[in-house]
């Protein structure tokens, strides 16, 4: 997925994007949000390295509110309306984040949001404290701000025009507040007329001086499935009674005779004092208002769930009850420790440290938790209530997660990346299909491809078995074969017939497709023969060639193929980058594809000429600034160097190159998009020293490794081994890779198995 | 209040109208909807003579739609939307009924209506059964109609677009629907964007492929007080699951650059299928689809409720649970017997039984039930949840009904009549202030005057004194008296300093308003006196008489005067009349007013100068078509002739002539709007030889009986008569009285005290 700078390519984006949200927790769905395993480990405060600032500026579409480990809610400021924020004011352009870090003007601040995705969706149950005489529409009771503090699991501003001070945390799914008003009249206002989602509607009712409740309608991600909304239901309690309470709404604006009678009213804002019933709109909110004789805080505190008012407040009671803010903070800010201690880092810059665990920190927001505390999760599309025993994942943005960021789950986190899988199968019972682009139990089915398959085997490749591999491998088969009616595979009759895609399949990727299609279908023969399935395995492993009849040896590059079998003509091949439509290719050009066969780069070799000549090409991506580091189909391509003996320098030039060029401690400091942490699992992996360059294949190629030492602490569940180093010396400042040795041995290969890295205690990388 | 033919008169009208809306049944909040006093008298079958189409042409705004005696739902056929009922289209107009006879096109089966009001309001939850594709625009599924059958608590239809055969019955909170299909494919649509009401606003959820639950967001009558808006709330129970279902909702049309990404969707339908969450909006619905291979019926319970979908639900199982369609529309229509045979009448016409029972029909059906079968109801304005032993009863069209319908329950229905003031009680103690146009727990303040007290007082004269009346004089003087915030009595610094109201104080009816404030300071003196607090007695007989201020000897008719104390200049009497705006008078002009001092004929024929000069003036608002049928003001007119003696024919023939003109067995058989029942008990009185003219003074002016026997079945625990029979002879067609006996006993009097009429056993005319 990809960084939305311009809002011309939106054509392109209904078949695309990628994210993930929140959802480790409880996989007993108890209250503790922390995995056994997790406990095992010795826990280090390292959360103080994470800058959640990182990736709020440059489209990254991170945001610095708190959040608990792939929790539901994230309490977020929410700075992209108005005009004040003009050019990045979510109405004026495709905008996909609640907050971008040179925006000054706020408007409230969300409490469930999106991470690093490139559609806007979710940024809503909007909270907004202010002082002196009610106001109720955003833009007028919106307010500069000052006095920033982002740290993990903990956001604090003054809001300069009521001299507000905000602090906020987050437990897996209740937001927390603290406003610390000046003497006087102050209002708390809850809009749900306000959002980045461009899904209309909602209810709200107030409970009583201290509590109010009701539902946001969101939805449609993408623009795209308009019949995919839903409601997020919340429960708001203050901690103080209100003097005054309310609700008010934006009347539509009537036209016609009507509009004579009503004049008084039309298009107006009307506030219903002490209402006590539900009221239902576009643009309604509830306010409680206060009379404070001196400064005074009120703690606000907003549980949500996808399920029910009830489940919203029972997730609010059991996660926050009895419990002060400063707890709560502390005990998601040890929750972080425990996870990002999974992997000790030594040595190295203290900037390569913050740029590292806040890689890890953001790929640890999505997937995130749909269940709610009992276990309660809405059913895929009709959202009927059913019951997960685990946690039930959801934000699975798999087009660019499988390229990298589940493979880390599996390293690192591997009882979560069990249960990812097992929340994919959950889908596939009750759907019929396994997920493309789940989000909140609706399928987007934005981007292409058919990328559950490829995590799915690689996760029982690599040993992480406790899932029923039957029921995956039927529903992997379900969408590699079934021609009709089939979502996540689009233009198989063509695919399964010529063995590609072409132009008249579809006008939207038709070589990318055939790619994606190769990848996926590679994956199942792995699983296949895994299995024992040897007719399968067979079968796909021809399948996952079929690219070759699209390489062109004119340009030594893959080009769109028509429907007769002639090329596509006439082609150039530079088209596509940067959003611009290219019949063949989805978010790229042919550049930025060819490469990406991630399974057969002999064959590919072979195809271009042999090793130099692939080198050569290869090069020229980087060389011609065809390389897009923001964007998924590109970014192994700089190990891609490792395959061929002798030049596996250029993939650590490269590699430590772009680590320097688009990964920093700055708001920038992501190369676009997260794309639910794709990104930023690249950087995690490059800055160990490994990278999965093969989906559903268990090898790592190796590169530079950042620090001097890396530890990483097993789950001993899965692995019989407890940790695994990773070190490095240094002798000059090229830091490339001179010797490597595994537990003293020398290793002569730039590539290792999973089994290896496993087997292996220490890999000692001698630099020069 | 009045007739809305044209749409230009609305300015006036947001002070203005009157309704009523059916809440007889469980005085102690049990299921029985049947009072104990009506059970002891004989029930006799002439709920037969009643014609629910009468009323529904004409402006008159009843509907033929079955509803429980006083019950909170009606299931009416809703035929007002679309291009093919102009001019009679509620969009196109305004227009305050969901039905009109002469209208073609029908788009569902609202469940909760008003009858006989000059404000569309209400008109909402609809139904409708379709075949075939499923089609949700009403526009587009809108049918044709034929074989009409309104009786008492029975409506049948054919739909001919889809040969579809509708019976509908109701209980007190529940409507229950027959859909008689074809065999094939089936729809019933709950259609929550359609209604009467301009206010938006809904909530849906299909619960299962049996029930439908949600609200409507229902308010601001007349246009007016936006900020009084509020929910009902329903379950839809279905006697066979539906095969497949869904919920769809209408999508704004959105502009700028988002309509750009969305535009597949952009202002279009979305069908949510198999889809369980709420929707919300203003204009969405859903649906039970079914494939029958056989004609099939199905049947569709609505309950209804103010408080909460809980109470809905426990409403409609409590009321219809067990029960077949056929005997819950048998015992409906028992209980109109029950309530109809109060009175019963022998001889004269069988259209005269037909007009005089379906008028007593009207006077059962407003005001009606707002409390739920377990007590509870929503209180004034916050709606927070109150309970209530008896009945609290709602939509209190106060200015019409305080001059005649509150009196003939008081005779007919003292127990209702006792609820009725327990209620405005309630009010008071919730809001602070008696009612004066209560609908639905909302002060719709339209209409002018302060009406409750009145009736109180007239109620507590005739002996109905089971309610708080310490409290009801309190608050009757709170709004006699208070002179700042006075939402019932504008103006009342000038009335009390200068006795009335002048050009400057209201731009609108500042004669009409003295008029009002001196008939309710009439009722405080009468009420004062009773209890016997002298000082106030004085004070407010003193008060009740401050019209003479306004009364113009150079016309012998009242005239708006300024505030320097000199008339209004130039002046036209006639002015005002039919909604022209007119400085001094509401809904009419100086001749519909001037003789509206009900309390003091004495002292306005004084004032005239002397009976002769007051019997000419009042002829002439007759002879020269000043006096308007359809409205309020001048109603009691015709009786004031009793005044002289001598001339008390002219009332008996007026009145003849009036009820031949005006009440007809035709649906255009009311005069105009029926005012909650106001109307119509003009009609019952009228027809049984006595009229209330004077309202807070036991008294009735008496006029030709239409039948040679009226039997009124008193309630014992009241009054002390059992029966009280009118019975007249005719020897001509003339139908003048010749002579009056009461008991054998010769009375030469055309006017007869409460107390004189309970004591008689049996009030006999001679006409001749």
């Amino acid at each position: 997925m990809v960084i939305f700078r311009q809002k011309t390519f939106f054509q392109s984006l209904l078949v695309m994007v990628g994210i993930t949200l929140g959802a480790c927790q409880q996989e007993n769905a108890q209250n503790s949000p922390i995995e056994k395993e997790v406990e095992q480990i010795p826990v280090k405060e390292v959360a103080k390295y994470v800058n959640p600032f990182i990736g709020t500026s440059n489209f990254g579409t991170t945001n610095p509110g708190p959040i608990a480990v792939r929790g539901m809610v994230n309490v977020s400021p929410f700075n992209v309306a108005g005009a004040q924020n003009l050019p990045l004011e979510k109405d004026s352009r495709w905008l996909s984040t609640p907050y971008v870090k040179e925006n000054t003007f706020l408007t409230g601040f969300s409490h469930v949001n999106l991470s690093g995705v490139g559609c806007p969706d979710l940024g809503v149950i909007i909270t907004m404290p202010t002082t002196g005489v009610l106001e109720t529409d955003h833009l007028a009771y919106g307010s500069k701000y000052s006095n920033e503090i982002s740290k993990v699991g903990y956001y604090s501003n003054t809001l300069d025009k009521y001299n507000i001070k905000v602090e906020t945390t987050a437990t897996a799914r209740s937001g927390l507040s603290t406003y610390s008003f000046p003497k006087g009249k102050a209002n708390i206002l809850l809009n749900l007329g306000l959002g980045l989602t461009n899904e209309q509607g909602g209810m709200l009712k107030i409970v009583s001086p201290t509590e109010i409740e009701g539902f946001r309608t969101v939805g449609a991600f993408c623009y795209y499935k308009p019949d995919e909304t839903y409601p997020v239901y919340f429960v708001a309690k203050f901690s103080r009674p209100a003097n005054e309470f309310g609700v008010w709404q934006n009347r539509d604006h009537y036209k016609g005779v009507e509009s004579e009678w009503m004049k008084a009213y039309n298009g107006k804002t009307i506030v219903k004092k002490e209402y006590t019933k539900e009221i239902v709109g576009d643009s309604i909110g509830g306010y409680m208002r206060y009379h404070f004789d001196e400064p005074t805080q009120v703690e606000v505190k907003i549980g949500i769930s996808y399920v029910s008012i009830k489940n919203a407040r029972e997730n609010l009671e059991k996660e926050t009850s009895g419990k002060t803010f400063e707890q709560i903070r502390q005990e998601t800010n040890k929750e972080w420790n425990q996870y990002l201690s999974r992997i000790e880092v030594e040595g190295g810059e203290e900037e390569d440290k913050v740029k590292f665990y806040t890689a890890l920190y953001h790929t640890l927001i999505h997937p995130s938790t749909l269940n709610d505390v009992n276990g309660e999760y809405p059913k895929m599309k009709t959202r009927e209530t059913l019951k997960t025993d685990g946690t039930r994942y959801t934000v699975f943005s798999l087009w660019d997660t499988y390229r990298n960021l589940h493979q880390l789950m599996s390293l690192v986190y591997p009882k979560q990346q069990s249960n990812m899988v097992k929340s994919m199968l959950q889908i596939y019972d009750e759907s019929g299909w396994l997920p493309k682009w789940e989000l909140n139990a609706t399928e987007t089915t934005t981007m292409v491809g058919d990328p559950a398959g490829i995590i799915i085997a690689d996760t029982y490749l690599k040993g992480i078995k406790d899932f029923d591999i039957q029921k995956a491998y039927e529903a992997m088969i379900k969408s590699a074969d079934r021609i009709e009616n089939n979502p996540l595979r689009p233009g198989l009759k063509d695919y399964l017939e010529k063995g590609y895609l072409t132009t008249s399949t579809t006008n939207s990727g038709s070589v990318s497709i055939t790619q994606e299609y190769n990848i996926a279908d590679h994956a199942i023969a792995q699983l296949a023969k895994e299995l024992g399935k040897e007719q399968d395995y067979e079968r796909f492993s021809k399948r996952s060639l079929s690219y070759k009849n699209l390489f062109d040896s004119e340009f030594n590059l893959l080009r769109p193929k028509n429907h007769d079998g002639t090329w596509l003509s006439p082609y150039r091949p530079e088209t596509g980058a940067n959003f611009v439509k290219n019949l063949g290719f989805i978010e790229g050009n042919a550049w930025q594809y060819t490469f990406m066969i991630p399974h057969d780069i002999t064959g590919l070799k072979t195809l271009m000429g042999g090793d130099q000549a692939f080198i050569e090409q290869l090069q020229k991506v980087f060389d011609n600034q065809q390389f897009d580091m923001a964007n998924e189909p590109d970014i192994a391509y700089p190990f891609l160097f490792n395959y061929i003996k002798g030049e596996e320098w250029r993939t650590q030039k490269t590699v430590n190159s772009l680590l320097d060029t688009y990964y920093k401690n700055t708001p920038d400091g992501l190369p676009g998009n997260d794309d639910t942490g794709t990104m930023s699992a690249w950087a995690v992996f490059s800055m160990m020293g490994i990278y999965p360059v093969e989906p559903a294949t268990p090898v790592y190629a190796l590169c530079t490794p950042k620090f001097e030492k890396v530890i990483i602490h097993l789950d001993k569940t899965y692995y019989d081994t407890d940790t695994l180093t990773i070190t490095s010396k240094k002798t000059t400042s090229k830091n490339l890779i001179k010797e490597i040795k595994i537990d003293d041995v020398p290793f002569d290969n730039f590539f290792i198995s999973h089994e290896q890295l496993l087997n292996s205690k220490n890999i000692h990388f001698t630099l020069q």
